[in-house]
């Protein structure tokens, strides 16, 4: 599948490790991840000279293209919660994770939309279970 | 006019000063802030208990209600990145303001939809007066 992998880039990189683990994880499933900058530890460098025009019409462009939103939520970031709804509201299957130790947005956490999934998780090999079961549950439903 | 304030809560409150201010500018110049409780030094603990589904409910439909949003953006947000989003969506006049020593998202500041206005302040005068411009040009607009 295609998946747009979502992390904070500005809003913070604590977590850009996860973001790392993560994005190779679905690689080795064998998915395409649009996205994969965003778990590149130069993306700030990188980026930083891009016009912010373009970053936004690529970036929203992937949104539309993808089958599925990966969205790792324990950093605070502006262009994640904006991604998410978007994404959301396109009708996208979206898997929302974070830190379980994490208390994050209710606009996320309370948020009914049936195409919507929030999970926490304590370890990798957990968050990778978490997004198996969640590719696995879409693949059967399209089936 | 009715105006949805957004700032950030969970995300953390290191600009809640600023937002106190602006709201309370914005209710001196005779709007109605239908999101106060955002300025609210307390406002963590006031809804911490407070089931995430009611917020998020309540939080969209004043999105929905308003005739303007403002968000300030210093401080990264997932609710305030949904929120903002939301806003652009359904057509209301967006002001995102911050702190003109930060770098923001660029899904923010590349944004090129033609109901928003992003821009940044140095002074609490001059984010004042960028408000009240912002707000004095849509009445002039609806005249």
């Amino acid at each position: 599948m295609k998946i747009y992998f979502s992390g904070s880039i500005s809003g913070g990189r604590e977590h850009a490790a996860i973001y790392q683990q993560l994005v190779a994880y679905l690689q080795t499933l064998g998915h395409e991840v649009l996205s994969a900058h965003v778990a590149d530890p130069d993306v700030l460098e990188r980026e930083k000279d891009t016009a912010p025009r373009l970053v936004f019409e690529r970036d929203v462009a992937w949104v539309q293209q993808c089958d599925v939103m990966i969205a790792e939520v324990s950093t605070p970031s502006l262009g994640v919660g904006y991604e998410y709804g978007l994404a959301v509201q396109l009708d996208k299957p979206v898997l929302c994770v974070y830190r379980a130790d994490l208390r994050i947005s209710k606009m996320i956490t309370g948020n009914p939309a049936p195409n919507l999934k929030v999970a926490t998780y304590v370890t990798e090999a957990e968050l990778e279970r978490i997004t198996l079961a969640f590719l696995e549950a879409l693949t059967t439903a399209q089936a």
